[in-house]
């Protein structure tokens, strides 16, 4: 241990006297305690490159990753102790089990782990880490392994701990509307929970069937309710984490406000698992609004997608849900991949279609509200075309082109995946530079988030090809950064962007955020062994 | 600088060894470089006790504070320095100016520092900073000085750093709705830009004609609008902060989503400026709604106050945007003390008064949803009386009441406020226990924000008497822990409740909170200068 601490340190300091120093090889994981400090190279690494289920490097060339001899390799012993703590049920060695496990949604990273263990309780959780600290074995969180960044899988052979099993709804409180429940609880399940005591979940996303509620707080999951329900950090209200060492950290207040010191709840919102494993959450919960109304407008400019923005903020203010968009590429893709998903709008493609929805309290009052709203975007030309979806078939079906819109794209071929935030007016000069950039070689689909400024950009291509990825990367992130945009608006950093930080942030936040990891291992003296860079228990899907 | 580094770090670890030892004697501010070391005491101190303007010792006898003999004293040459960086103009010593930057709003808590820089940029801070840290001159940030919990001034002779020149709107975007301005903004200046623009703050709160936006989001304010709009770290998008060594964090995203490492900004929202002085301030604004509609209720127990609360949530869900309490004795002491004001329910007092306040995109339609409200609430029961503000004047009159508090509260004689969050269903049982606890030598008052389950609950008495005290506390803090509540819903800790974090945070997340500090005065090596425990820049008002 001392010399695994003795490199830390230097690591560290080495860190801070590279800074300014130009990227010559990006180090991420394992040699690494952390995954930020990755902007020098201390000793030659023999160069290593995971490969994808399609045979193609699935890192940007500069961005290789190479296992820590440090860590220790899981011993005979080492499972023993945990059959012994968890059961033999808690211990899955199974290959098929692992396999999956192993291997990440789109099936581009995959890890080698040998084992996953399965607490039932925080306490198993919390003598599994301590454990794991003190034989120096690497561990990742894994949820519902549905992340897009490589964040939820090993990259070598970690532990992997899930804690999948940790189901329990501790609480509901009607009159505030905080629920409170384990880490593993599945999105949907808490959907249907809710829906019964007529309140529904701040935070909705495709991968909802999936994904459980500890991953989603690990990072920071966005999704379609963000636009009215506003992010995680807003509405979680407590957590109860395991730190590295085994120490329980209870924050698990049900307060909407609590001004008692600094607020530590936000530092594991959104840090994808490297600081601890969240066990437990307290979640503020909206009523669930008796009124929902969905209309599909197209649009034939980006400019006009922008003033209907504006026009539906002002509108439709207080009962405005949703505003997403999708470009005619992604239309088309849709329409082709998808089996029954017909256009609302047929018979021509338009450039542009919004789906907005409205969420309130009167039927009658909201379905004025959204036909008014419509006719005038209509009359001012904003809008070619539109419908109000009649009843609840037709509102499904809306909502399916959208959320259909990953899933599709995995049926195209390959594709490469990025989540950007921009500013508005800015958000659609990208795509269309990008597919100047790529030319024809492959198709450049645009969807997403507009009223949060959330754009998920998808290059498909019939296979991976490091040709067209050469074209997109650095691009993509160089043209975010030059705008003052986010490499990674909800999915997170993970495998795939933990070098890239520096894109989006100063290299004065990066470094305080080393600090601050090193302030939490100094907390904890035999901390190291956590597997910081990739250990997120689950990434929120491309939603 | 060396034996300080060593000093901080004894304390660091023996703070540690003393977890779970019994208070014996608190000590904050000074002597210890983190106000969170407060659980023990490392060498013997003489008494001390600081006099408010009434000649009673304002903090609890277990509480004192000693100015820590490693800070500097200021010396001909340090003003020099400050009068050639800032300017004759931003070097203030006159003594009148002087007097009121040492004494709080409530005239409760003074300082005696003899010097108060106002910068005018940030380059300015980030210069006065260094150059404090290098001179180990301890500094106290201030805003708008409103703050009640003894944040906002000094408690001996550190130099006051006022921010209020900074105050230039920097960008509005009125797609997105993005505010950047700089900290010693005025909030009602704010709120005025943004009427204009069609668009309102997420904040409101009494104070808002003297307290400054950097105040608030450092204190995490709460305020009028939290029901609807949520806390500031939902919609603070972005800062930029300084650091004790005068290293500047730009942390000062416009974007909604950006999930790129941990989160940081959220570590300086609530903090009350122990990390760093706020210079700059990215917030998300709501658009303007044009229909606002106000009722003014009677319930007559506090059930019924509670039910009410959950019927409005589901009845006026989209539109709910204020749900304020009062009791009975807060109504008595408002008509006995405010100029004006008169009782919108004549002729009995009631036992609780609730403010409901809509705002939403339909006039007619939001009228007429909450009529019906209330006609239902009065028809189920829940509601003894109620009325309808019929315009803007009766609108105002009914916000007075419930914002006159304060002000009512100071002319009635001395008070001692509390600022709580607890379950709601609990809330009010500590007010009445509290009168039990008291008897006749003072009166209970209680109002707040019940939708946000926020008590502010206020013991007014003739003048201060430590008697009185000594029953209030600690009662009121035990109370509130062994209910899980927080001993400070809104206004922050300050020096009045810096000493009582273990109340309401665990030993674990107290013990990372002081290894935080600890990180970011690593990351600044020569930094122990900036007055960790009161430096708030603006606490927000009892609002």
């Amino acid at each position: 241990m001392e010399k695994w601490r003795a490199a830390d340190r230097l690591l560290k300091f080495s860190s801070r006297f590279a800074s300014g120093t130009k990227l010559t090889c990006t180090i991420i994981n394992y040699d690494h305690t952390h995954p930020l400090v990755s902007e020098c190279c201390f000793f030659p690494i023999p160069f290593y490159c995971c490969k994808s289920k399609q045979g193609k490097y699935f890192y940007s060339v500069a961005t290789t990753v190479h296992r820590n001899p440090l860590f220790s390799i899981i011993s005979p012993d080492d499972i023993s102790y945990f059959k012994t703590l968890l059961g033999e049920r808690g211990v899955v060695q199974d290959a098929l089990a692992l396999d999956a496990a192993n291997t990440d949604w789109m099936g581009k990273y995959r890890g080698s782990s040998k084992l996953l263990l399965q607490p039932k309780n925080t306490e198993e959780v919390s003598q599994i880490l301590k454990y794991c600290n003190s034989r120096c074995l690497a561990v990742v969180p894994q949820g519902g392994n549905t992340g897009l960044v490589g964040g939820s899988v090993p990259v070598f052979d970690e532990v992997i701990i899930n804690v999948g099993l940790m189901r329990n709804i501790l609480s509901f409180d009607k009159v505030s509307g905080v629920l409170v429940c384990e880490a593993g609880c599945i999105l949907e399940n808490l959907i249907s929970f809710l829906d019964d005591e007529g309140f529904i979940m701040p935070l909705d996303l495709g991968a909802k069937g999936s994904c459980q509620i500890g991953g989603n707080v690990s990072t920071n999951a966005g999704g379609l309710r963000l636009l009215r329900y506003g992010s995680l950090h807003g509405s979680v209200l407590g957590l109860e984490a395991v730190l590295a060492n085994g120490t329980v950290l209870d924050m698990l207040g049900t307060l909407r406000k609590d001004n008692t010191g600094y607020d530590l709840k936000h530092l594991f919102i959104g840090s994808e698992g490297s600081l601890g494993i969240v066990t437990k959450v307290s979640i503020l919960t909206p009523p669930k609004l008796s009124s929902v109304n969905i209309a599909f407008l197209a649009c034939e400019d980006y400019t006009s997608c922008q003033k209907l923005l504006l026009e539906a903020k002002k509108k439709l203010g207080g009962i405005l849900s949703a505003f997403e968009f999708l470009d005619s590429d992604a239309m088309s893709l849709v329409l082709k991949h998808l089996d029954g998903v017909r256009n609302p709008l047929p018979p021509s493609i338009h450039n542009f279609y919004i789906l907005i929805e409205t969420t309130g309290s009167n039927e009658t009052f909201d379905k004025e509200n959204l036909e008014a709203f419509l006719l005038h975007s209509v009359e001012s030309g904003l809008v070619a075309n539109g419908v109000l979806a009649q009843d609840i078939n037709q509102a499904s079906s809306f909502w399916h082109i959208r959320e259909g819109l990953p899933e599709a794209l995995m049926k195209a071929g390959a594709v490469y995946k990025y989540d950007l935030s921009l500013p508005l007016e800015k958000m659609y000069d990208l795509v269309e530079e990008m597919r100047v950039q790529i030319g024809p070689a492959a198709k450049v689909v645009a969807y997403g988030h507009l009223g949060d400024g959330n754009l998920h950009l998808n290059i498909s291509a019939p296979a991976y090809d490091d040709n067209i990825l050469a074209k997109i990367e650095p691009f993509v992130y160089e043209w975010t950064s030059k705008n003052r945009g986010s490499i990674s608006a909800e999915h997170g950093l993970g495998l795939m962007k933990a070098a890239k930080i520096h894109y989006s942030k100063s290299p004065e936040t990066v470094r305080l955020m080393i600090d601050f990891d090193y302030c939490v291992f100094e907390l904890l003296p035999d901390t190291s062994c956590l597997d910081d860079n990739h250990s997120i228990i689950c990434l929120c899907l491309s939603a």
